[in-house]
């Protein structure tokens, strides 16, 4: 269902009525402001198409724990390079015993793993942020995140062949695409400290390098033909066309390591130097439906751990009275290390409702704010998540 | 008054008598668990005497808005140098293109600055910290904090007669202190952001290299020779006995910069990693003295305003009524940035008054958390400040 469609739908007095007659199917609540749709197969909503990103419409996002090619969200910062599996070579080098040049072929000679993890970019959410105080970015709603089924190489695996030197701390990657920002150009890096690198456990590698997104080479716009995955970190970390890998004793320069992605209250080049790049995804949930079902209604969503080792989803709440009480939700889903669950709640609506409330609970205990701390660049936002049943 | 003397005072219902009748004067609600002293004519109360920490009763740390050498808090992490002056050299190298070595005398032939700045521990109020659950380290109440007129030259003069090359990012102290820890001996180390060392504007140098402390020669506890003082940080960054300075593209790696000084939940050495040193010091307050004056009490202490360039202390409120409603304190000494302000109340009590509640609001709008979160460190704790009057 459009934009258009569902928003002919949005006048509560006839929701309601379909409430009660059980006229209501799959609505959601999203309310778009531009209407540019990806061509082909994508469902995507494109907010920008050079450099590409777009995310897809709530309902279609959480109508399976793995989220299909089609309805996954696509976060590029430059060109988005279509390149020959043949000719590519990964290299490996810094402080490293003996550098690497690895071809397609030999990476996929190495013992390979499967994983479910959960990407999500660190926009996600920003034009709630941006109601607050504008902020600069993609205006991304809450679909700039997707649960895939990764296949590829451990990171470590690569690591231990290469060798190690005792200064090594952080393994920077990047890609093939060219950015162009400050008039320069120059390729996306990400950087993840060491310890990530070889966090090596059963539920979760602490990265590995993806050929493949649920059983098929990545796309081009997904990466092709290798990327970085990180569980449990912020998406920028998961690099796409990745084809370098430096081990070093600090994280990289690259300016999307140094100077983007912090947390910032204004962000000066005082206060940029001050923080240090955003690493872990923040605990969050967002309801995507809401349907009617008999005399009550179905809400449906999503929910991610935090990226802190070990830490799942608790519970998902869901409020019709502004948080006054909470109906908690069932968990629909698998759950795994760094991966999001979806979820469902009945809820009778009560005449004062306006508007419908989620929030999780991680198994620390620890609760999304009602609010988060405003920030320059619109970061991690994961308050409440508000949608409105309009009168 | 000591420990012993006024805590035989702090049963409220004789205080109170003494309230009504005019009887008492000043009075530290501060219970110490320890009563070792320092030495001679200094009036702080020791944590340990090897490394040397020690912090004043609040009643004497609030006498003045500069603080008395005697009453200002000491920080070490070591040893305590006994250093000759005549002998002593700062070298500054690095990312520079001419390194130098400097005597006293030639420091103090360069054009001298005179600054106040408040310094204060990133643990300051850990003791508070640790009631919510215990955290290693010194158990400092409200007085590690103390401000002080410096008198030295711009760090920035010296960086600037090396010569900053164009990689550089980041500026190292070092002291000359031995530090023992994880069986090795090491100098205590800081490391403040270029950008914090070039800050220079009329309110404040960035930094600057201090040899004088309220007009006499740095005592030994305090650094001598020399020091950094760095207005708005922590005082970790505000190294002692200063002998070397370098210049690199990254934070230092010593052991205080790279493991110690940050903000952590549960310190694995992946959430280390992940995270910056501490630099900016937190909006903060404290009630440091409480007496009688006619029927009403007066109350006084200080307010920190947070280490951010331009940002000052807009209020000081107090409530004796768990913060139902509040008093606004008079600010009674002068502003200055980076500097408390100290400030006194009077408070009419209630028969339901059980504790006094202060709390600092900057110009920002920005008030100090009613309870701030736990951190495995116990840094930064500046949740409101709560003194009881026991029935």
């Amino acid at each position: 269902m459009l934009y258009q469609e569902f928003n002919a739908r949005r006048d509560r007095r006839k929701f309601m009525q379909q409430v009660a007659t059980g006229a209501v199917g799959l609505v959601s609540m999203a309310a778009w402001n531009r209407t540019l749709w990806a061509a082909d197969d994508s469902r995507l909503f494109v907010h920008s198409k050079a450099p590409m990103n777009a995310e897809p419409l709530l309902p279609d996002l959480v109508k399976s724990w793995v989220t299909p090619v089609e309805s996954f969200f696509i976060r590029s910062h430059g060109n988005t390079p279509i390149l020959g599996g043949s000719s590519f070579r990964l290299t490996v080098e810094g402080l490293v015993d003996q550098p690497l040049t690895l071809s397609l072929a030999e990476l996929n000679q190495l013992s390979q793993i499967e994983l479910s993890a959960t990407l999500t970019c660190a926009g996600n959410r920003r034009s709630e942020h941006s109601r607050i105080k504008t902020v600069k970015g993609v205006q991304w709603r809450e679909g700039a995140i997707g649960n895939a089924q990764w296949r590829g190489v451990r990171l470590s695996d690569i690591l231990k062949r290469a060798g190690l030197r005792d200064a090594a701390k952080h393994v920077w990657f990047e890609g093939l695409d060219a950015v162009e920002d400050g008039g320069k150009t120059f390729a996306f890096g990400g950087s993840i400290p060491l310890e990530k690198a070889l966090l090596d456990r059963d539920t979760a590698p602490g990265a590995m390098l993806a050929t493949m997104m649920n059983d098929k080479p990545l796309t081009a716009d997904h990466g092709f033909p290798l990327r970085s995955i990180v569980p449990g970190y912020i998406g920028a970390r998961s690099v796409k066309w990745l084809s370098k890998i430096v081990v070093s004793d600090r994280p990289s320069p690259n300016h999307f390591v140094a100077d983007v992605y912090k947390l910032v209250d204004e962000g000066s080049l005082l206060e940029v130097a001050e923080n240090a790049p955003i690493y872990r995804m923040p605990l969050n949930s967002a309801i995507c439906t809401v349907a009617a079902k008999s005399e009550r209604i179905e809400v449906t969503g999503y929910a991610l751990p935090p990226g802190v080792p070990g830490v799942s989803i608790r519970k998902v709440e869901v409020s019709a009275d502004d948080g006054q009480s909470w109906t908690e939700a069932k968990l629909t889903s698998p759950a795994a290390e760094f991966c999001w669950q979806l979820w469902s709640a009945d809820i009778s609506l009560k005449s004062t409702t306006r508007e419908l409330i989620v929030r999780a609970t991680d198994s620390r205990g620890e609760t999304q704010p009602q609010m988060p701390r405003w920030n320059a660049k619109g970061y991690l936002f994961n308050g409440w998540h508000r949608v409105s049943l309009k009168v």
